[in-house]
């Protein structure tokens, strides 16, 4: 199974930039994985925020091949657990998904043709966290799922 | 109302340092802040769990003085939402507390008479996550709830 973190948004700020590199790295050792970072739209300020979701949704919908399994980070999602998103990725791995596409929604969520092509919506807190900050925790966290599938050291139960 | 965050282990890690530097620097514009990072024991690795938590505890405790709130982060906490913690800070602030110390716990948690003395629990996640990140975490947290009591444009509801 190949991992792709998705984000629409600037390259990674640079407070969130080294530790990203290193969770990423690390996931290579379990999956293989790589950064898709859809560029904003240029005229993103000008737009009404119902317009720039639908824009951006487009571009998005762009990059998502008809069998990968979309997993969207969103605040109105599911709580889940790190075990929980380990069996998550466990259950992908086993149904043979081929890619498993994880998009960071925007500030605003996003457009509802997103929302209906998730196949699993979740949410990392009931707090609010800035875009680029969530690049780095999710990075951690699918790092985290991998070494507790494979039984390793790194997470405490 | 003086801001504490603390904090058991080591100096801040490079991939998380200048982005706890960066928003600890804003929440100063609100209230004075500083990091309290309290060494970890030199025999940490020779004790039982818990033992180590017993004397992380004492080291703590010696750290708080007697009106100082105690908010403490803890997995097994409240999950509260940005604008409910940022409600919090305004309660305490409201109340003349002169010092808020927020304390990070540990990987397995903290001991019974740190839980004890803690005025309130609350957890950043169902996810767990590493300390160093907690660190980030948190300041980037206490800055936006700091932005969300101005009504100022950071936080998007």
């Amino acid at each position: 199974m190949k991992i792709i973190l998705a984000s629409v948004g600037k390259p990674h700020e640079a407070y969130v930039k080294a530790g990203i590199e290193d969770f990423t790295n690390r996931i290579e050792k379990y999956f293989s994985v790589n950064w898709l970072i859809i560029p904003p739209l240029k005229n993103a300020a000008s737009l009404s925020e119902k317009d720039l979701k639908k824009q951006e949704a487009t571009a998005i919908l762009q990059q998502i091949q008809k069998d990968d399994c979309l997993l969207l980070l969103d605040e109105r999602g599911k709580l889940l657990s790190s075990p929980e998103l380990a069996q998550l990725l466990q259950q992908k791995a086993n149904e043979s998904t081929k890619r498993l596409l994880i998009l960071i929604g925007g500030a605003f969520g996003v457009d509802e043709t997103v929302n209906k092509r998730a196949n699993y919506t979740i949410s990392l807190s009931k707090l609010v966290f800035p875009h680029m900050l969530v690049r780095l925790i999710i990075a951690e966290q699918v790092y985290r799922a991998c070494t507790i599938l494979r039984n390793e050291k790194y997470h405490h139960i």
